[in-house]
């Protein structure tokens, strides 16, 4: 049952091999788990090749037509010539978030040395809050459990409302 | 008394409800006994409402009239809509310290989760170094508790000087 | 011997003091041995002054006509008037890869609280990876300790191979 106050989430997965079905995505029903455990609702997931275009569009689409609150990208952030998710994500968002991805780096580098590899960012657009995830499944997991607490008090002070999400950490 | 090499300090809060005195400042008079206690002087303290010009405006006076070597900003690095202060910082240094702020954010978010939301850039405007410090006043002095060892070596490299600031760390 | 597999180093120091000779250079000598140590091959290292076209210069050498697999810059990255290594990697580089310069800041910072006066950045340009280090000799050293693991997975990743680099770390 969607409640008014529940947090709307799209997911986006980027990967050449898991959009052709050469590899099979893991990543959306770990995320769809996750957010059903925090009392968040998942609008739609997609997967979409490699492609700064492709890309752009659905986050456009998530954003402006959709108008989902949170977009979580997984994939595409790593040093490869064809990782271009936080080129994407840069094109569409008007601020950028760097605690997010920066948290995401440092708390994982802990025990992951190759964290450090992502280049993934976080932004807001119009009242859509964009967070770039690493492309890995457990990887995903454990960047948003980092950076979870945070999410709902962004979006209600970035969407002017207060106290409507539930989690509201102040 | 002022003496040569004491460190000269401007605070500017950007706040739309305090600079309209619905809500009373709390952060200037933390900031200035944190100041004093440091053995720095303040020089001028302003509040001025969440507009990216006036908030320009004031750095600038700050910088270029007064020539102080330090301005403290505290408010507007949030998510929300009328958050400009890390903008208004862009438009006027030459060059940014990104150091500063992700060590802000990284040390803070060991016990506040939400201190990644803070947007704040450090930068360097001629002889003047600018940082951006959380509107809330407690968070204010926590960020500074951080970064404050690093301020006195920073204007002395900056400005040419060789142990010309008390506090020189090396 | 060199190997197929083996990481080709370039290193570049940038100091006014030491491309003169007023100081002799100390840093050379510590990153050679660590990148024996390492297994990784020397082709070749050079002392600039801090001109930001000598360093951008040197940096185009090293990577499309030497062409090796990384460059690692020390001085320079300070607040300094002189310091420029920063600006002129920038205007090299592709790609940023952020989280190895967050890293070296943030790590170094539990010891050394001027560690984040660093700007350096890193980034990449074609196939060559190129990270800044701090100019201080123990400083250079102890921020390749942080990030070398993910050197050799990044290498890998960003050339398209798989495997040709020993140590990969997935």
């Amino acid at each position: 049952m969607e409640k008014e106050n529940q947090i709307k989430v799209g997911i986006i997965i980027a990967s050449d091999t898991r959009s052709s079905q050469i590899n099979k995505d893991e990543t959306i029903p770990l995320l769809t788990d996750f957010i059903e455990k925090e009392g968040w609702i998942l609008v739609h997931a997609s997967i979409v090749p490699d492609e700064i275009d492709l890309i752009k569009e659905k986050l456009l689409y998530y954003a402006d037509v959709l108008k989902v609150d949170l977009i979580l990208t997984s994939g595409g952030t790593g040093p490869a010539k064809r990782d271009v998710t936080p080129e994407a994500t840069r094109e569409v968002i008007e601020k950028e978030m760097p605690g997010f991805s920066e948290a995401i780096r440092m708390e994982n580098f802990k025990n992951v040395k190759t964290s450090i590899l992502s280049r993934g960012v976080t932004g807001i657009r119009r009242d859509t809050l964009i967070i770039n995830l690493p492309g890995n499944p457990q990887g995903a997991i454990d960047s948003l459990v980092v950076i979870k607490e945070a999410i709902p008090h962004c979006l209600e002070i970035m969407q002017g409302k207060g106290g409507t999400h539930g989690k509201h950490t102040k």
